[in-house]
């Protein structure tokens, strides 16, 4: 199955619960939208296309869940939804992107009964879900290329099926790239402290047979300065108009030390997350989560640290654009001056969405 | 308690078992060089100065487990702990360092009886470890100059009391620039795999009311880069001649991420830990250490990696001298050039330690 999909039958969200894997695989079902933004806010699902499908899908929860049987009261119950979702997290842009697109075709003169509102954000929605998998697989072709035979590719948190709606970005790269049979080697962070790489990145490699070994996010320094790394595909949250990628936190610390030692560092990008009313990666909020997020692991059964201390835990970092060799994203792989040429990339694929929905 | 020392009425040694922090505070003690040998491979006890005390004491206990009536027997046997001691850890420096003085005392002609070479050996090993609280007080108030008012300061691993004998170095430094009233904030680096930062340093943190926040390793680039951080205190496991760090994995990362923001990256670095028979940090030679370190954590009691893949969990990594602002020592702060001012920083202190035992 998708990391997160409609049920048609039973008029629900489905979504993989994340938190539980490797462990465990539970599928958890939402009817109301206001569990939806709990799953976003707890991480049932996280990645940020695949927090974006979810809005979207959240969005068709409300106008289904809604008692309303003229326009203006439908919008009303939907713009309250919106807030309730866009709480949730505020680093990844494809959340709001999400949300937008169903109020945008609620807002669209052409539909006039509630009923076929209703149908039209479902179908938004599912056309958002679809389109990812396609952008990922379109944006794996365009980063595959950039990988040599017998590379060895470091990788940071999850980036892959789970982060996505299905396929993935960073991680999309790295499968096409194993599966164009280019013998490659991988380095997975484990990504503390939710250790999505370590959970997610490593239980999905399993899955698809990509040679990998699992290192603790300290390490990534040596194995680059000691020349055991070829390239570094990367996610973002948000992407500045200026090229400042936001990703998962350590991604900076990644992004200085690859250029420090030669190494092409590549965030893979589908233009959705590119947020070009922002100048710079300095606009972007850095979420801070709950310190119990770091304490929470346990070491031979043992808490971790003295209990009570203070904690601090941004979950996201930016990562100048001067670190970035290139943009992977669904329209090419993008260089600098990303100023130019990353809005170039986002208006033209913006426009390709336009004139589909208008066929 | 010192975190290694010998019982003077019970003929034996005894160490804090540091495994078991902060939850419970044990102490182990041994009668046998090889269960030393045992418990520094085992991390019982870690850093530098602390396993270069425990290599000391081991060699005094394989002194008085040896049987030998004459010289000759006694330094066979001495000759045989010292491998097993020497084969524990190794990168850091001071553990040759505590063996190699063990050894000299032995061969020295001036002690002729079996039973005063074995005092004698204790009587180094002592000296040693006294001379340990001595060199890091001297290393606190030279780096403590460093630190202004009101100043944050980064800190990775553990090397504090529980990393020497007693004091500390880089957190020893800070915990005088804490008593000297400077108003000092304190990051500290959880410190994956093995966490030294997170349970040994905010414990010792709590004990002398230092304010600190804990922090994932990922997140110390955010704290560098947003100007949240105004310097650097690491400790060093072995320094080359030419002022290359080899210390705790994750420090390389600090050093890049330090310069790249302007923000002074200091190793605290006793001249014991220097090896002026190395040119380079490329000839430290890396401890690898096995995977299941990283694997051992639970996050909400279960696995955090699918089982059974394959780990890469270097312990320690290389800083190149470049990124290294200056050295503290005993001697002095230590700035480039360093093969010029490390040797002769070195030189000076080896002398009056010689001269010490002349008198």
């Amino acid at each position: 199955m998708r990391t997160v999909e409609w049920d048609y039958e039973r008029h629900l969200v489905k979504m993989i619960d994340q938190r539980q894997l490797p462990s465990i695989f539970e599928i958890a079902e939402f009817s109301d939208y206001n569990d939806v933004a709990m799953s976003i806010r707890e991480m049932y699902i996280r990645g940020a296309p695949a927090i974006g499908a979810a809005a979207g899908f959240g969005m068709a929860l409300a106008a289904q869940q809604s008692g309303a049987r003229d326009r203006e009261t439908l919008l009303r119950d939907l713009e309250a939804a919106a807030e309730v979702l866009q709480a949730t997290r505020p680093t990844a842009v494809n959340l709001f992107w999400g949300i937008q697109r169903a109020l945008r075709v609620a807002t669209g003169e052409e539909i006039e009964h509630v009923d076929d509102i209703r149908q039209a954000i479902l179908q938004e929605a599912q056309r958002l879900a679809d389109e990812d998998v396609e952008i990922n697989k379109q944006m794996a072709r365009n980063g595959a290329a950039l990988v040599k035979e017998g590379d060895t590719i470091l990788h940071h948190c999850n980036t892959g099926s789970l982060a996505t709606v299905d396929w993935g970005t960073a991680l999309g790269v790295i499968r096409m790239a194993n599966e164009q049979g280019k013998n490659i080697q991988v380095l997975l962070d484990e990504t503390r402290p939710r250790l999505q790489g370590a959970r997610l990145s490593a239980w999905e490699c399993v899955q698809y047979n990509i040679p990998f070994t699992l290192i603790a996010d300290n390490a990534a320094g040596h194995y680059m300065r000691t020349g055991q790394v070829n390239i570094v595909f990367v996610g973002s949250d948000r992407t500045a108009a200026n090229g400042d990628v936001a990703n998962k936190i350590g991604t900076y610390k990644l992004g200085v030390v690859a250029k420090e030692n030669g190494i092409p560092f590549f965030p893979v990008v589908p233009t959705s997350t590119v947020d070009l009313s922002l100048p710079t990666g300095d606009d972007i909020p850095i979420e801070e989560r709950d310190g119990s997020e770091v304490t929470d692991v346990t070491l031979f059964g043992r808490p971790i640290a003295p209990v009570g201390v203070r904690i601090g835990n941004p979950a996201f970092d930016v990562t100048p654009y001067r670190y970035v060799t290139g943009i992977v994203t669904e329209h090419s792989v993008v260089y600098p001056p990303y100023d130019i040429n990353l809005r170039r990339a986002v208006e033209e694929e913006q426009a390709k969405i336009q004139i589909k929905q208008t066929r």
